[in-house]
């Protein structure tokens, strides 16, 4: 049984905060697309797929109480809906793909009342959410298959239930391969730890053999045959396979290729972005230094230091073993390939 | 003028409690060898240089009260000395170096009068620290050499005065070249933060462009073409060039060497265990998995997860573009060339 990070209950939003585990199992309910839109940009809810499904309903949110009667001033008031939520996290490809998608269902039912349209846009954002529990199901099903027996794997950031609406991305792989993984290792995944909070909590719930270790120290752990596979998620993949994902990700990729390790990314088809030809068109969020300097309210170092925090990096396709979908596996990613199985 | 992390005053040890910074710069006495354990074991002074300077007035002050009368009981009392201090920490060679020395002192005079030699291992003790200001000034000379005008430096963990009896080793190099340098990042340095803690605090005393970022962040940084070079200390060197440091330099380590940026190794010949072949022999100290699962008190984890925490990992030869050292630099490091200019 899956966590319900993300559920619709009495007319709102019910979200895990996230930023509370794993001391504490504690909801929030949204109201409003700006609830929706605070809860996203302060990682209340996180994770490319889980925002996706987030906004959706934030679309819902922002549009209910719309008093327009006809199409045009109501598709006024989507679009700014949408545009105020696509701003709350630049990175994360599938907070797009589901905006866009609410948008496509709504231009193509202009000939539909505005309430009509109000209720097709919530059906809208809980066939997102279910699709994404399948979606995360059949990652799992097919990453499985790559995992070998008494295999100890190595993940990064949280790419789990929490992060989705069903069971994770690359944690549903190692938990649908949960009879061949001996161990599994996850980074701590600074600054905002959510290796250590997140999926160590989701791991443990699932009683799976965990270690939690610096991210510093997964190259040494390698060095010592301390990892057979290394699964993480995605926030965007570009048109030739190159992945953004949580910063740290492209330094797991190229200790990997140093030490003969696969590197696995599990990610649904909706986080592919093929407008972006490659990964140096990714845009990548900056986040404020205060998320670096303090950990549980603590300043950690001198307040004035100048501090760099990308939220995210590039990893380049060719440090990328494969990436594991919902549809498939594609070994060795690259632009025709990824063409193929996107059928465009 | 470098901090005085270590002196003599009032007979007794007045060493900075380096768990304090940068919050509180606040010295501890140290009266007994005791005392002196401690504050190795649990990190109020930290870094290899540092750790063999404590070590020897460690001697000091374990041996001081020593009732002997004559050299065979003495040496009795200095051997138990010597063994408590060691177990302190099992990886810093220059802890070990110390006391051999201090050893060494005594061995080479057993004609001498219990008090002449008391005397003469407070002495060795002043004399270990005058050396290390020596030495520090002389690396930094030496290392400037290898920086480039407008350079970005990277560093890892403290290899800065709080570290040595002088300026440090991998910071002097950063502060003779200061000139040369345009931005100095400071990687965090999980689980203990020496970075984000010690050498910030330190790099901003000296007014030195300094940037702080998490360990994790250093891979997208390279690529980004935001790393010239990259400078660290060390805590133990095999005879083949093979360095046990702080977790994590050896991720940077194979990080450098995919990007094609100079790596280098910043240590006194003390840090050099000849008696070691490689790296393989390197006693690595595992610490307490709460210096992970605790920042400043709070649990950033289940409490109940297993964690591995390695105080240090070891970077191969290969990966070390030099070790600079006081009397000179020693490029492509390999057994011939540091047997060499070791003169053994």
């Amino acid at each position: 049984m899956a966590i319900e990070t993300i559920r619709w209950k009495n007319s709102r939003v019910e979200l895990i905060d996230q930023r509370l585990l794993p001391g504490r199992l504690h909801y929030i309910a949204c109201k409003s697309a700006k609830d929706m839109w605070n809860a996203i940009r302060h990682l209340k809810v996180r994770g490319a797929p889980a925002i996706g499904i987030a906004g959706a309903y934030g679309v819902y949110l922002g549009i209910r109480n719309s008093r327009a009667v006809r199409f045009s001033s109501f598709k006024k008031d989507l679009d700014k809906t949408v545009s105020y939520l696509a701003s709350a996290r630049p990175t994360a490809r599938n907070l797009f793909w589901a905006l866009e998608r609410v948008e496509e269902l709504v231009d193509n039912n202009r000939d539909k009342s505005v309430e009509h349209l109000k209720k097709m846009i919530l059906k809208e954002a809980h066939a997102i959410l279910d699709e994404d529990n399948r979606i995360c199901r059949n990652i799992g099903k097919n990453g499985a298959k790559l995992i070998k027996k008494g295999a100890k794997v190595l993940t990064h950031c949280n790419a789990g239930g929490l992060a989705t609406g069903g069971h994770g991305t690359a944690v549903s792989v190692i938990i649908a391969a949960r009879e061949k993984v001996s161990r599994v290792y996850a980074d701590e995944t600074r600054p905002v730890l959510q290796g250590a909070r997140l999926t160590v909590w989701e791991l443990m719930e699932e009683e799976m053999p965990t270690t939690l270790i610096c991210d510093n120290m997964a190259a040494s752990l390698m060095s010592k045959g301390g990892v057979d596979a290394i699964v993480v998620g995605a926030d965007r993949i570009a048109a030739n396979g190159d992945t953004a994902n949580k910063i740290g990700t492209y330094n797991l990729a190229v200790l990997a290729q140093y030490h003969q390790i696969p590197f696995y990314v599990a990610a649904p088809y909706s986080t592919f972005d093929l407008s972006i030809s490659d990964g140096s068109g990714i845009a990548i969020e900056e986040r404020t230094s205060e998320e670096v300097k303090r950990i549980g309210g603590a300043c950690i170092t001198v307040q004035e230091v100048d501090v760099w925090n990308p939220a995210f990096d590039v990893t380049p396709a060719e440090l990328i073993t494969a990436i594991i979908t919902e549809r498939g596996i594609i070994k060795k990613p690259d632009k025709s390939k990824i063409k193929k199985v996107m059928g465009k």
